[in-house]
């Protein structure tokens, strides 16, 4: 049994995290901490039949676990993450502290200076299907925001196959509430958000945008710009992306399927619906998959639809298929209940 | 014109009164105050297009106005209704401030001693179809609980008449989440709202139990206790309150309706449904009416369903009302848009 | 008072519309037909207290008022529109039988021929801020779609400027449920739509593209096309269109402030929102409103937020403003309640 | 493996089930069948990635399978749980077919006759946490309604140790949609069922009223009646029952809690929350749990507050668990992972 603690446990990020490692096979958590909430047990903060303990931060010894996911805000992961490295344990950071490369572009949207630029430098940007080799060698793997993890594997097969012609690429996404996090707010509270849908951030305002650019670039787009215009739905769970990609006017719906199809076959986790289908919420809701279904109403003109679970394949699920990956385990373990 | 002036303009009652107020033939707001707000448009607050000034409560002079509208929390409103009565302005006051004759009563739910105790005694409950008369000789109108408003209407001609054999009364309520009001809080957050419905200080634990039980008895309910149970569901806006009356068991379906419908003949703002219909949340909403449905399954056992908008009949329409009759106005003025 | 009838009273538009004219000064509804509910009251199909009988078409005699509204489902409304124009009413269709001026456009997207060509020719595209003065001269107005409303007010001032350069301008649309109508359907059985978000149609799949690109052409859109996805999202009422336009990178967020500023200067239903703010569905729910945002992420993307009701200004409000207009009454009357 | 057939596979339950199966490790699927889908698999008629065809009815041998599964509707299951009897599976009936053990009964509510009684008095009524080693023995378990599960669970402690005086208990029911099934229908179509809430078949007219009232008597209520008032609530899946019940009053909370901790001792599906803690809907979604509170607010009067998850206690997952017992498998197999 891997050995694993958990930083962050109150988020929904990180009490998904531990809904996914309670029925791991292969991990046993040996701690879980919180700022807010340290003294309680789990069962106290959430409505669930548990007894975990909470403990504060400065009680838990990352000495003691083989691997640690770090669910806590941008700027505060990075001490956590640096101390959990330290002291020998495999990290998954679900934060956005070692998604950037550059440090300065860190520096400019999020605020804070980098104070762990060597760490950065050897993190590995978590997209399984896209860094699975890498990933099985990483000592930190920093999990991609919910946002990206839909738009970037919606882009890879046509951007590694350099089909793209010149941009911008335009990103549509719509996402559930627990996207924004616990923390009470007007923008969440229940009266405003229901029967209600808000566009925020829209164009290139987000702070999900970098690491976006960051990794198209990796992926071969050269020049290619994104406008992503994130809006929030009355729904809890799910991300749908729909994303407008100029391509190259010769390419038929046929050949854009097997370019999705030879980049993602044998993929578990990434499911392309036959043509005529659209990718919907419903489609990934609970379960640790990318849908992802191709629309050409004009040739030229691809759209792209891609639903994860925000909280899944957003957040707790890929951490957790990378993690297996780290591990040499089975990349589905603990994956493939829903 | 009626000039009037409100008190708490920016949580969810006092937005419904300024709406309410805006296409009201007879009234004309001079002033709308915001404690967290002042300094700001009604525009900038919420997403409405409408430039009314919030000012601070201390540059509101009610002695400019011939009317005042309190929308302020239980203790805060106290003094003010205190100032504005000195100031000789009428007031409909939406909180629970002035609803309980007994000051020791209101110590006892709200923690705070009652410091204006004259102005109590003077005081009218405001429930129009049952104290029409006293409210157009009021000077100072206490505006009904919602809860109160739903449950009191329904049990007001079974009371009255003496029908009720021993209780308890049973009322199990169910409220949207702008009961709650607009201060974002964990269990008003969307994603623990949405999806769930939870019950909440149930029995003889909420704060509108007394001003129920006090008209319950002005009513004529001797000795008959109330157990009371609300309940937040997923919505924006209504209450159905489901009520279990123990009758007497001669009583038919059609006697009881008979009963309702003399108590309430004429009034423009309660709907009784035929039999077999069942009153529900829709049948209410954006309304100030009361909907009543009647049913009895077995003789001695009546269940009346009652439904209002709980920030139309519930608060802000149902103030206007008072305000109407306290200033011999058609009492339906600016009620009936809807 | 204008005597008018109402076909089709028992969609969601045409309950929405009889709900306008009970409160418009203007108006006299003299009667309303439903196929599937004749011989019933309004309140008995909806939950409403209102008597209102519901004949069947037949009944119904067109010549004895002075104009009709027709809210019958395309294909269908020709005849009765033919019907009515024949006995004199004038007529006000928000079916889509007179929106296209090519009848073999009409066939190709509504598989039915076009038996009254002539009446088409004469037919007004019924966007007022457009069209305010054949709307005053015209005897038949077409109302437009929901989602055209959205998206043609938002391109406007940009197309009629010449603004906008090569396409295509990407209209990503979110609405609520209750555009798919009344019908019971799977897609709109409510576990199906909620907590879920779908697209349907999207790229160039929908009916309401033709008359989407009509009209762009009208506004001077030569060779710019369009794509449309249309999302079904869980709420009621509302539709949000994001739409992304290539526009010439000289143009500043001003300028085109300024475009839009002039353009609907004065105009009572556009409400143009200033810079920072983004149009959201709450802005524009209960009014005849469209709710406008601009952003300009970067020199020469474009992207304009456009909220409107799609039951007020996306059908029976606007069907409204036009019959105020063809009237010569003042063209908010019975508009501006909410 | 224990081979198992699915008959009904397409309604909500069936798919739960199907769901809950596909896990289990004890269980194998063999057939599936789908009156309305035949020849489909369920992947196209789900949005899940499954291809599980289905078949007729009458293409299923039951004699190829250890157990049968029978979702359907009330009426149809009578003939086809007979079939799968006679061809020697163990059967859980999902319907209503074998629950009532008076075949006038049935008739009287059904509107049918019951034309297998010898079936019938061989049936078990499956209340693992009431009836457990019946059910170990059975071949044909009825599984309870919905509704009944969360009252029955409540009440069983109190009426098994005679607590209850006289009556009636009210039982103050709210359900998600998917209580009423998946066919599309106006009171569960999206914009209807939204932001309502609405009662039905209250106070003695719903169908699960006598499956409850005879388990009530097995249970000891003698002459103890049940008042039972269901709801709609707009959202998926969930039932809180708020059930008032008139207990002696010599007994206090903590008496109560030791009756229910007594009788529900080592029940791994039954969560008993500690005083003060109210149960709600949240407590029970996705979970095999029916989670109970007991609040007693004036001695006599206690309020009982019971969630399950209509679709798992409240109908698959409680139909696992009593296959479970039957054929000897650990009684929580393939129910514990959420």
């Amino acid at each position: 049994m891997i050995r694993v603690g958990v930083y962050g446990a109150t988020g929904y990020a990180g009490f998904e995290l531990l809904r996914i490692l309670r029925h791991h096979p292969g991990a046993e958590v040996r701690f879980a901490t919180s700022r807010s909430h340290a003294g309680a047990n789990l069962g106290d903060i959430f409505p669930v039949r548990w007894d975990l303990p909470l403990i504060p931060e400065d009680k838990a010894d990352p000495g003691q676990v083989d691997a640690v996911f770090c669910c806590l805000p941008a700027g505060i992961a990075l001490t956590t993450v640096t101390t959990a490295r330290a002291a020998g344990a495999k990290v998954v950071d679900l934060s956005a502290d070692f998604r950037l490369k550059d440090p300065q572009v860190y520096q400019r949207w999020y605020g804070l200076e980098h104070t762990a630029p060597d760490l950065l430098s050897s993190a590995v940007y978590g997209l399984p299907e896209v860094a699975r080799s890498e990933i099985k060698q990483a000592d930190l793997v920093a999990n991609p925001g919910c946002y990206p993890t839909s738009i970037l594997l919606a882009l890879y097969p046509l951007l590694k196959a350099g089909l793209v012609t010149d941009g911008p690429i335009i990103a549509d996404s719509k996402s559930g509430a627990s996207g924004a996090g616990r923390t009470p707010s007007l923008k969440t509270h229940f009266v405003e958000a229901n029967e209600n849908l808000s566009p925020y951030s829209i164009g290139r305002g987000h702070r999900h945008l970098p690491e976006m650019e960051q990794e198209m670039e990796n992926f071969g787009a050269k020049g290619i710009s994104l406008l992503f215009a994130p809006h929030l739905v009355p729904l809890n769970r799910g991300i749908l992306s729909t994303i407008y990609v100029p391509v190259s006017a010769r390419l038929d719906i046929l050949t854009l399927h097997n370019v999705f199809n030879n980049t993602y076959a044998d993929e578990p986790f990434i499911w392309l619906l036959p043509e005529g289908q659209l990718a919907s919420i419903a489609h990934a809701v609970g379960t640790n998959r990318c849908v992802v279904s191709l629309t050409l109403p004009t040739p030229g003109q691809l759209i792209v639809c891609s639903a994860i679970d925000n909280l899944v394949k957003g957040a707790a699920g890929q951490a957790v298929q990378s993690f297996n990956l780290m591990f040499d385990l089975d990349e589905t373990l603990g994956l493939l209940n829903s």
